[in-house]
């Protein structure tokens, strides 16, 4: 596989964890350093251990019947990687839909790609 | 100046420039495939021309009286620096707050440090 299939199947199955409710998928390829924003947060959340502590708070909550990753796109820049993507979920009898832009940064640590920075926001604020 | 130094320098004199209405600033520090989010897309917006093109609706638009860049931080990993922070902008007589989270992405092209990747979006969601 390339190095954008292997980022973006990475980060498929994270998402694949998270629309069930479970974090892990996301914390087990963060860094220790990594830096986090969503639409949330009071400001920028950094290192793991936050990060951790905010995603145990979620564990359970959140649930998506179905998702879609809106044309991937990543640029590899040495050890970094960067996904971006649009982001669609389907929730609840209604099928109540959120829209997500997405950009992950991901750094090789000679083993792995772990994600350094993640920031989530809402596509046309949430309208 | 250190590789943080740089970034940090750079983004604030083209912050500069933006908060006088002129995008210019930008634009000259974007590389030719930069991609671009913000919260009035409707997705991921590709491409220097693109972006171009949306930045000149700007033009002469922008104004900020002051603005405070919050907490800057950079992961260099080898040719690309992950610059993230926190940013808010004052504007208008009655002093109209405005508070953002921002990602760039920037690459060393040999000469320059070009912007990769840009992801503006809402702290709290505006709110």
């Amino acid at each position: 596989m390339s190095i954008a299939e292997d980022i973006i199947s990475l980060e498929r199955a994270a998402l694949d964890r998270w629309c069930q409710g479970d974090p892990s998928g996301f914390l087990e390829i963060s860094a220790v350093e990594v830096s986090y924003f969503d639409p949330f947060q009071p400001k920028r959340l950094d290192g793991l251990a936050n990060l951790t502590a905010f995603y145990e708070t979620l564990r359970g909550q959140i649930s998506a019947d179905r998702w879609e990753m809106i044309d991937p796109r990543v640029e590899v820049i040495g050890k970094a990687a960067v996904l971006t993507f649009n982001f669609v979920s389907y929730s609840g009898g209604e099928g109540q839909r959120m829209r997500w832009n997405c950009t992950e940064v991901y750094r090789w640590d000679e083993t792995n790609w772990r994600i350094v920075q993640t920031h989530w926001s809402f596509t046309e604020n949430g309208r």
